[in-house]
């Protein structure tokens, strides 16, 4: 299997499965000189770990990260960092009585079409757990970007067909579905206790905003940073959409609409969304994202087992009702370490003291 | 620079500038044993060059394609394929005038924040030229496919702001902005002229079918095959936004309407587009994504000059008026270096014979 | 810093630092379906561990493989593996006196000049005690080449000027110092003593031989296999030298002489060490290459300090007197790598069942 | 087939057959800024050239370059430079008759085992041929590191067991076999004439001097500057050994010999060759290497034919009679390949002016 690894200064592997010992992230290319210790990590990981929140499963996983290796002294060395977190609620008996079937919406299928077996405890690699190890190098990214001015802010723009009217970026951290709109936010609570009633589940979208990037970031060709974003999101397993800018809007404008005009303030409007020809403009970057509704439902769905016989499957195990806003720090994440390894694409040896 | 190459196993660098003598490509990873030969590139360089169309720039390039090496006795031999195609009509009488200004829409402006210069003749490296070198490439790619039954269409599901109602598949080549509704397509063209009067210019939705793709390609972490198709199509420089299968819509079904039922015949609908946690499922792969409008209008519009000073532009040279029809057969050549790269690095050493 | 990561398709990343909590490698693209347990990599390692020979280190580390990610229910699942070895026996205070100086010989001065610090606790990053982790994945290298029949020995051909001149393969697994002639074994050990006695150390010659290797590994250009190999031993931090088949006695042959005729029962000889044009041949692949003393010796030596200042150092810690013959499972781990790259290039996919 | 691109941020990707239209390579990576045009190729290509020598091919190539993008206004763009050499005295007459045989000491058995076929027109792929786009490329690399002080001499050490035994570097390239002695120059000439009567060949050794290489270029782990300076020389054809520094001779020092002191002036030794810990410390880096003789002979030679039956050949081409001198250019071209590449890691994207 290959395909475990992204970025190309800033480079990320992750490993582990779901119910294997731990999961986790060798981190190459983070420049020397950064302090960085284990409770860097701790609020990064609370916020991607479920909460109690109708949308979030009720696995319970610490999520503490342990770092192995490229720090001394409290400081990044510019050796590879490796961030272990080790699974602790592994409970796979939900998961036995469903090892013939394939799981619709989930990679069962396709991972048993391409390697002759699947892992049939909650997807094993292909599983979500994955994300926590992103999350977590997403944390190193944070610590290259931040002092740049660079920050990323992500929320709920649309949630089971509920859309945020407001934007009250302030609130969005105490908001429980980080949602800028106080009154959408509670009728998407209301939403998706409806969906957990019936045991279905539920998609969104999602709202990135990306300030303070300095112009310059990407490359013209084949590695557009707009390009990489795409692929760093589209990475993340439910998101089936992504637009930058004006997205699917500017299919419909005209160039004189369309084209940001040029002043020596800076561009009057964004529809590019922060990037031209593939490379940083300096302006905000903003992207939306489309997420699918969690495939795993506790309703009866068809399905075929592995000899290819029909069948019905019900899931009983713990899963999130919506990607959101669980998956928000993930997204965050993805696209940190994009931005990062562009930056270092162009200053790989920077050191910071 | 980087970022002039992509794929892993079928690996594509292009090389060339807009005004320079030649743009091509170096195509490496190409199975021995199959039969190529100049003549196999016409068709599919005519579909992208430029023909009369109210849409299309004025430009006449001839785009033949040389091959300068890893074809022997008229059959690949498994060394690096080299296609060269000659710049013929070259003129940068045009952009003379303008080479102190950046043209809004464009990455003249990034372009300069990172490199420090920008060619002013057409964008140089990140003109629309260099995607004939992406076409030629797709042609090789699409020798590797269409063996296996993959085959892949694309059309103008919108432009201008008006939409295919009905899909006739079988016109869709024979009609002049290759949209399978005919009476969509000609006030496609109504509008086309009005806006090519007023100087303006107008983005479009195109829609991509893959057909016949065996399930099994791509792999579920980062190089999931749904990443690596955004970011092939993010990397055509006027794509705003992209969707797989529902896409956008997904975002507002339940799992239990979203997940496609499985059964011994295959899957029952298809809301995830052919595309299980980033492998291929065997059912029809299906993308949308959005244009922006061609950011080269001939009105006035504000920008600034390599000194920061503000100033107005009004562009006179040769231009495109839509990115569709042209982009197409750009679109459907990456669509095809992506699965190719996908599908040969399961079997890098296949020899056709 | 890059450069942590070794491989194409069969990858091998490794992390850690000598005096850090733990060192490790993840290995990505080994096939699915393989038997891999902690025990199996006991043996390597033992090899690997200093035994009380007079050449060894007093470093006493337990070197336990654990198994974090890739494997389940006791085979290989194609996800990465992860292997992590703790550090156990870390102490780093004979280091702290002589923090300021660089130990000639040794990677402190350049590792300072590149990266404006140094791990003075025994080299951090750049530290022998990183092999380890290297023969950890050797191990999983090994599984993968031995089912094709590849066997690889190794063995002390020289050390301290003394040359072995019989070749008893089936002793050398249980001679102290894996030379093939026991009596310049018993010859070798004196005079390692005799350096021991003068805290001095000395360097060494080792012969690599790979049998059974199928032909048809490696490619044509810049990825030869000799060239891969040379890269692989090279990485090993003391050697210096490397010869392939006749190696540099070649250079004084001619045509006639060098050239292995071939028959068809095979090559008549073998000169060119079973490659040919950066190809296997089927033949015995055969390698000599040279280390150097290790650095660290408690003999008094002109150096300077962080500032430039002159200064001396006598080295105090615990080290091997000789980089033989620990390395060899180091230089064995480097080469099964290599070829189970080259192997897994061509049938990424196999899975073994 | 893989492995045609060599370097991670100065990659150099050749293509082209012996007897195809043309060869050539793609050099990205390339700073913008830098002045570039055909005429500065002509030199080094003359260099590689055969010239009479009796050591040298009667073939005749004018070896021109073009270049096909990536200089604008006689400069680097930072763009991917596509250099074109085309190949004109294409005779393929002699080997028709070869074509069923395997030539003994070349990759034609090797080949066939791997690709299924092979080039029997001089090897097309696999042909010293290939190595004039190296050339090629190291006139680029050149361009990046003579401003930087960086200069690299070799000279023919050996050949055919004569020994070079005075250095008057001076005249080297003066010298018809850059041999630093004269003296020895004119035996070995001799010794050419008499293998050439026989219709034999022999082999030579070569040395490389890097001189004024900052400390600081190389990756401590696997990318040591050693390990890829040791992989770009073994990616030439006919070498067999390469040493650095002290080399084998280093494996029959003592420490206290062969350790290199530290003085407030530098390092009152070199036996390290100019690398520590896979790093340039600031001194001169020493590589000798070992070039077989040329298995293109006019001798009988057994071998078999593609069906493995026994058959004898005798060739009657155009070939070399030594590697060197014409391997030289090849050899610096690599060397300055790898340096560079090394170089702008750390600096990526420097711009000269």
């Amino acid at each position: 299997m290959g395909g475990n690894c992204i970025g190309k200064v800033f480079k990320v592997t992750t490993f582990g499965e779901s119910h294997g010992p731990a999961i986790g992230a060798v981190v190459e290319g983070c420049p020397s000189g950064i302090e960085l210790g284990p409770g860097d990590f701790a609020e990064a990981m609370a916020r991607r770990r479920p909460s109690g929140r109708p949308s979030d499963t009720p696995r319970r996983e610490q999520d503490k990260v342990e770092i192995l290796s490229g720090v001394f002294e409290g400081r990044t060395t510019g050796a590879p960092i490796t961030l272990v977190i080790s699974n602790q609620d592994v409970d796979s008996r939900p998961y036995e009585l469903l090892k013939e079937l394939f799981r619709p919406g989930h990679g069962d299928y396709t991972y048993f079409k391409k390697y002759h077996h699947f892992d049939f405890r909650g997807g094993g690699r292909y599983s979500a757990r994955e994300t926590a190890a992103r999350v977590a190098a997403g944390v190193i990214a944070d610590k290259i970007l931040s002092p740049l001015g660079v920050s990323v802010l992500s929320y709920t723009l649309e949630l089971g067909g509920i859309r945020a009217k407001k934007f009250q970026f302030e609130t969005i951290e105490k908001d429980k579905l980080r949602c800028p709109d106080p009154n959408a936010s509670v009728e998407m609570e209301k939403r998706l206790q409806e969906i957990a009633d019936k045991g279905d589940s539920v998609g969104g979208v999602a709202e990135i905003i990306i300030s303070g990037c300095p112009s310059g970031l990407g490359e013209p060709v084949f590695d557009k940073l707009d390009a990489d974003l795409a692929k760093a999101i589209f990475s993340v397993g439910t998101v089936k959409g992504i637009e930058i800018g004006a997205g699917f809007d500017s299919a419909r404008m005209q160039g004189s609409q369309n084209n940001d005009p040029i002043t020596p303030e800076g561009f009057r409007t964004n529809h590019a969304g922060g990037i031209l020809a593939g490379i940083s403009n300096g302006d905000q970057i903003l992207i939306r994202t489309a997420l699918k509704p969690i495939p795993s439902i506790k309703i009866k769905q068809d399905t075929i087992d592995r000899q290819g016989r029909p069948a019905t499957i019900k899931l009983m195990g713990r899963y999130d009702i919506c990607p959101l806003p669980r998956a928000l720090p993930v997204l965050e994440a993805m696209v940190k370490i994009a931005l990062a390894d562009h930056y270092l694409r162009q200053k790989p040896y920077e050191r910071r003291t």
